[in-house]
């Protein structure tokens, strides 16, 4: 059976995954780019941006692990745009310019379908009003017996966390506290028994989380 | 000048410092032990409670920070005991047994003053209603140039992060999510600019993230 995973996903010392004051300028609210420092470092954030250089140590290790065996990703409206509501601009294609980091199938989690985007690379953008196992055997079904990526934002993990639907997750816990935004954690008490969970910390200063489903 | 120090303060990842319904068999809440087990295994733990053994590991070399230095210690109320309002049990002398663990004089902060109380092995109890700059001046001068800690719970420290008294804080991050309970980082946005934060992970499962206030 292919394996549900998130990956990358960072979060403050009080446990929120996004700042507050989402917009098209600042993706992660008034948290910027604190919460993904560490990941700007890395060779994999470099070489998303057809970059090289960026560093080969354990938080590239971890981030690394983001792409391999990855055949759909599932994403919540709020990742792909600041856009609420029914979609007023056709033309947002979302953040990656024409050809998006993913190289397959994402689908796009919203009340309001709309037609399908393909893109540049392999990723075509589907937009479904489904619930978490709905969505997923779609994803599934698109992966070809790939794995599938919930890839954020902190409303979807939680969705996801809730109906005990991933099978792992790479959580970085960035030593930061941001007040107010949207918290992971939220309706999950207990969570951790589902799962043997592993810690390190790196010299960027961000401690790696890794939960595996028991 | 003599420092504030706050030492083996455990929050969960969603960041609780405690759970929910303290009470005279559950002071940690429906945390119960599981913020603390790996301090238990320390042989700091095992010789505050007259024992020898335990580890000597990395959780050991930061749990034993907790004594050296000190001169006296100030601690919310609700660490004191599980009592709210009026003082009606006159008996209650803490959790800590007849020669607590201090071994100095001890401020509880409360609305409602007491006389105080001495205790074997040096640990005095004195109840003040102060606020965090007077208490800590009270503190200061009962602990003759040594180091003031802060104990907790949940509350006071926070109240001493927010008033910005406290030098140096070890922070245990289990991870466990409790769900409810008492938050440490509310109202503290932005508090790791003022600190240089290091972090480590331990075989415990536990990160130790130490707050150096620059």
């Amino acid at each position: 059976m292919s394996q549900v995973r998130v990956h990358n996903f960072a979060v403050s010392l009080d446990g929120f995954g996004a700042g507050e004051g989402q917009s098209m300028e600042a993706p992660f609210g008034h948290a910027q780019g604190r919460l993904m420092e560490w990941f700007f470092g890395t060779r994999t954030f470099q070489a998303m941006h057809g970059k090289g250089g960026g560093g080969a140590g354990v938080d590239e290790a971890l981030a690394s692990n983001w792409g391999p065996g990855i055949g759909a990703e599932i994403m919540g409206r709020n990742k792909f745009g600041p856009q609420r509501g029914a979609w007023t601009d056709d033309e947002w294609k979302g953040w990656w310019g024409d050809n998006p980091v993913f190289h397959t199938p994402v689908f796009v989690l919203t009340h309001h379908p709309r037609p399908s985007i393909e893109m540049e690379g392999g990723t075509t953008f589907h937009f479904v009003d489904a619930g978490p196992a709905e969505a997923l055997a779609m994803a599934r079904d698109a992966a070809n017996g790939l794995d599938v990526r919930i890839g954020g934002g902190v409303a979807t993990v939680r969705q996801f966390l809730a109906a005990d639907l991933i099978d792992h997750m790479h959580i970085a816990l960035v030593p930061i506290v941001l007040g107010r935004g949207e918290r992971l954690w939220d309706g999950l008490e207990g969570l951790d028994e589902r799962f043997t969970i592993e810690s390190v910390t790196t010299p960027s200063g961000v401690t790696h989380l890794t939960f595996t489903h028991k």
